[in-house]
């Protein structure tokens, strides 16, 4: 399979979407990968594969490679020779949060007719929104977290007993997010978390809950990864943060019964069908006295939590040949037509 | 003021974008207008401004304009001489439907920096989706009719009473609308809907309803439009919606008392703030025993409502010069340099 990596991006997660794209090298075997990087400035480059490594970037060296202009079909290399397109049969948008999540790649991908595996525009917006998650969740009847919302002109006052937890409505990754145990904590969390977003929800930070990860697709049938436990601390630093987005190896399942699984797995179904056919998505659950809450939707999960899947390449190839085609429009010019006819006008 | 003007896409709303394009000729007299049309295969080409005329659609001679690229920015002219960028102060996003109201306009311009005039993405997503409309109404505290949902796999099954109304999601403009009157007409007008839309919300036909319309924006200060009250019929013919989409002479207020005028207004408001900074809308509202219940966002009105508004050309000047800005993400690789001083990573 001809596969185009997406990555980068104007976003404040466009260092671990480097990461996540490297580590995308030592799992997709036996695809040929085409490496396509958006820079800060959000101008699309060629990435040679063999070079492809953290230094190229932070080094900038990635300015010498070729740039690329985004047409309908693809990705062409310009030169005086005229314009050549990058053969692909699939781009994978690994961009994590701004550009990638937000729905911008997954509208030009569609726009430019590129068969591409990630969220589609209106499932990328209510995902990459926690506010609009929650709309989305209660719709469909699954239970979330309980929540307050507050933009940066609204009055401080939160009816949420401490500790809580602030986050900014459109960011992944723990970026800006807080824990508040007290009043003497709140300016400054809210601060920080304004700093990122003009927007934030709180929610009831939870003591000892037990928090599970479930990844999956629907190619032409249902794919749910193992079921993750992740390792819970308060917070993860750099180098834990880089070891989520660079993790290329197996895990073992969480130690949950077949209840709990099947009501997971319920759940997962529940948020990802149909908005989310063609992506690969990690939805994260609290379960609370055996009730499973949604916590978050991961669009484009870290390293699209390969990790968690046995066979992600063959997974990847067969969502490939599976992903969900826009609806035709066919226009006749009828109306025009009629206008034309009926009024004499031109 | 240079002003590009963008319109056709790949909508069911494609040829009515063509006859709101032609008007803004007509209510723009102090600009100068760049006409980029988008062809129903999703090519762009530079229309020029003298020959634009629905002719020129119908007959298919918009083939021989000149193409042109987006890429950051702006449009550009590809030449053997090169690229050259077509100035412009602001761009007026005219699709109406798919590809304009759904967010990838939006996303395009977002992307590029190009400044423009329309709802940003998730305005854009919450606003062409009837039932994300449903949603966002909720969580400002705007009322709405009460609604059914159902999708194509769905049991047709409704326990609102007849008569009612059945709409796709998606769509704007009456198009695959249906009122149905009691259970013989029930299939017919799903399978006709679902023609449009693989989504549809139901809700109750309310007799002799009255309805009012109300354009607005926010420059560097509210500006709100007259209330209208449309003509009500059942259903416009074509002619009457040509009429509807090429208006460009002011109308009357409805005649309504300052109490309910104020409750409209304050209503629009409150869905337009912040979420549709940088668009001109349209909200439609059913006032029911007093009360005003959000009916429908308009998110591109036809002909930007133009005709609501006492100098909509100066309107659009100001908000030109007061378009929201993208938060500036600066990138300084120090979560990389951080890995690779930690791990001697490369």
């Amino acid at each position: 399979m001809n596969i185009t990596i997406l990555f980068g991006g104007s976003s404040f997660e466009h260092e671990i979407s480097i990461v996540s794209a490297i580590t995308m090298k030592k799992v997709l075997k036996k695809s040929n990968i085409t490496y396509i990087f958006v820079s800060s400035d959000r101008e699309f480059y060629l990435i040679d594969t063999n070079k492809i490594n953290s230094k190229v970037f932070s080094s900038r060296d990635y300015k010498k490679s070729k740039k690329l202009t985004l047409k309908k079909g693809g990705f062409f290399v310009d030169s005086i020779f005229g314009s050549k397109l990058i053969e692909s049969d699939v781009t994978l948008n690994l961009i994590h949060g701004r550009d990638g999540e937000d729905g911008k790649i997954a509208s030009f991908m569609e726009f430019y007719s590129i068969p591409f595996i990630s969220p589609r525009v209106e499932a990328s917006v209510l995902s990459y929104n926690k506010l609009y998650t929650k709309f989305l969740a209660q719709s469909l009847g699954v239970k979330t977290v309980e929540y307050e919302y507050l933009n940066k002109d609204s009055k401080r006052e939160i009816s949420i007993d401490y500790p809580f937890i602030i986050k900014p409505v459109r960011l992944g990754s723990s970026i800006g997010v807080s824990i508040v145990k007290d009043k003497s904590e709140l300016d400054y969390a809210l601060d920080v978390a304004f700093e990122f977003d003009s927007e934030v929800i709180i929610e009831p930070f939870i003591e000892g809950v037990r928090e599970f990860n479930q990844a999956g697709t629907y190619t032409n049938k249902w794919e749910l990864s193992i079921i993750e436990e992740p390792h819970k601390e308060e917070f993860l630093d750099f180098e834990k943060k880089y070891m989520d987005f660079s993790r290329d190896s197996q895990l073992l399942s969480a130690d949950i019964d077949d209840i709990l699984k099947a009501k997971i797995e319920e759940s997962f179904k529940r948020v990802y069908n149909t908005l989310f056919r063609g992506s690969i998505i990690r939805c994260d659950f609290f379960v609370v006295d055996g009730e499973v809450l949604l916590n978050e939707i991961n669009p484009i999960p870290g390293s699209m939590a390969n990790y968690l899947f046995e066979d992600f390449e063959a997974m990847v190839e067969r969502l490939a040949s599976n992903l969900p085609k826009e609806p035709n429009i066919s226009i006749d010019y009828q109306f025009i037509h009629s206008i034309q006819g009926a009024k004499g006008k031109a």
